[in-house]
């Protein structure tokens, strides 16, 4: 998650919330660009070849850009060749923390912060820590924090270690469209709502919200007569949507006023939101529980009681959607992926 | 309004948001009873006998306590008799204040602030000042700020002064059945989302949002087949629960955390509501704009940016309700008032 709390910095802070945000006095918000973006191809040009077991993700299941990665990871079926470590929903000062697993310490890693991967790699450096972070397990070592490129080189470079009946989340023919709609979806939705939540006077958050809303009916007319974004097929473009939509009613809606509707009162996000849900590798990945204790109790600048609100009801995540009635075939000539891996499932208190 | 900003103060401070509330603390969010009880009635028993012109009611169009006696002088065509000073819906430290009025003092009573009148009523009065409130016109005095009791004589001792067709809104025979429903309304719902918005713990939160949400479930039974709330008429009941359903969805489901659900998610609760904002007395006191400036930018303790969202969506409560179908005698015996005073319409940007 690129950055905690959207509290007024200097511009050169620290980003302030994991996720990459910095609020910066009375200037409007801005996404920090990633500044390890080192890939792991499989040529290994970078230095960091595909390999099985090398490598080991760090996320937050708090974390709308850190959850792509874990979605992708679940559909393209990497769990065998790269592991998971899942980060606290809740930083300290020294930001993402292992506290979480025994001991405080990462297993694989034995770092209890993810910070000291970061201090492997470039010792000193100033910048924030974010998820979703590749580290490369013998040397400790940062690889990327890139959220943008990661989940693009899942589905194109590790593909000798995909399992068999993966999808094809970016598919050469249709990468221009994909690109333009996830360009839009990044401005206005993924990066919107934080435009919103962490502006710091009215007309940061004026700027924000006609954006988004006008987007978000936009999209809802682009799926109103086909269930995926792109094609006929689940792509990265419908990954990074969902991960926004489905913390839209419990964060997004009160805690960032993005708060014209509910996605529960959009007949057609709604049903592609729960589409998606209900679709092996998405809704099996989402933790509210995380996700709540996350945004409400970290972000102190805009809910100074850090009290989590106990809504909404979110039982409406597992009711029928209909959208099976629009065709598409979700993993094209693939398959599902299995059942979630032994230990990766989110505790039932995390579930609708 | 029974009170501004729900920082912590010493129990003995004055009410915080001029509506009678207080946060203390640990201890959990108790509203002030109305210190200024005298009584306007038909006798004049506690010097304050009913008279056309005599009184002036002060209030705000924010505040929900107030708007009871807004919705009530309409309904009961007290307009004539009793005249209205609206205030600010920002009040400074020193509370309500009339600078809406050509500079700044109320034209009747010739005051700039409220507390001017409960000066001149009590000198050195250390508690709260909170509309609505009654002013004795020739004195200046306040007369009374008892939420609880000043619709109840609306309806009962002005009687002489209602107009030809005025409805009965607290019928003797009904008397009991309206004084239990409104006190289940008031301890879980029209004071249950203060409870839930001032809490400065997670456990005041968590005690206040269950009772708030099972008495609207229990509210929606008892709509789900009777138009109003106790006989088929409209009575002081429906008024009281109206002015905290007004507010639900555009400030206490996203400000105060009410959030298992959006009132317009609730289809009888939903569909009550928009039935009495259609109602003339109902909706036509009603400014939304007034009432998102008072809370989102009084309560910086909850909201410390001041930003006013921009949403709700509010052009769903002029479509149909169907509630008609349930039968019903909205005035009973009597007859809807007619239009507003000229010079107390709601400024169109308050409405839908």
């Amino acid at each position: 998650m690129p950055g905690p709390a959207p509290e007024p910095s200097p511009d050169s802070a620290p980003a302030p919330d994991g996720m990459g945000n910095r609020a910066s006095g009375r200037r409007p918000f801005t996404r920090s660009r990633s500044h390890f973006a080192d890939r792991v191809t499989a040529d290994g040009r970078d230095g960091w070849p595909v390999a099985a077991g090398r490598y080991r993700l760090v996320a937050s299941r708090a974390c709308p850009w850190a959850s792509r990665a874990v979605i992708s990871r679940r559909l393209l079926g990497l769990e065998d060749a790269l592991s998971l470590a899942l980060v606290d929903p809740l930083q300290d000062d020294r930001s993402w923390r292992f506290t979480l697993d025994p001991d405080g310490r990462d297993p694989v890693l034995g770092i209890r912060f993810l910070s000291e991967a970061y201090d492997a790699r470039e010792t000193g450096y100033p910048g924030g820590v974010s998820v979703p972070a590749l580290v490369d397990v013998p040397s400790g070592k940062l690889v990327t924090n890139d959220f943008q490129q990661l989940t693009l080189d899942f589905a194109t470079e590790w593909t000798a270690l995909h399992r068999p009946g993966a999808p094809d989340l970016y598919p050469e023919a249709r990468r221009a469209e994909i690109d333009e709609v996830m360009a839009d979806v990044y401005r206005d939705v993924n990066n919107g709502v934080y435009r919103a939540g962490f502006a710091t006077d009215q007309d940061a958050y004026d700027a924000a919200f006609g954006p988004l809303f006008d987007r978000l009916d936009r999209l809802a007319d682009r799926l109103s007569d086909r269930r995926y974004l792109v094609g006929d097929t689940l792509t990265e473009a419908d990954i990074r949507l969902f991960t926004t939509l489905v913390r839209f009613d419990p964060v997004y809606h009160g805690h960032f006023k993005c708060n014209r509707f509910k996605l529960a009162e959009d007949p057609v996000l709604w049903a592609y939101a729960k589409d998606l849900f209900q679709t092996p590798g998405f809704g099996d990945t989402v933790d509210f529980h995380h996700i709540k204790q996350h945004y409400y109790r970290v972000h102190t600048g805009i809910n100074p009681t850090g009290i989590v609100p106990l809504g909404p009801d979110l039982s409406g995540w597992l009711t029928p959607h209909h959208r099976e009635e629009l065709g598409g075939r979700p993993f094209g000539d693939g398959t599902p992926p299995g059942p979630v891996r032994p230990g990766e499932e989110v505790p039932p208190s995390g579930c609708p």
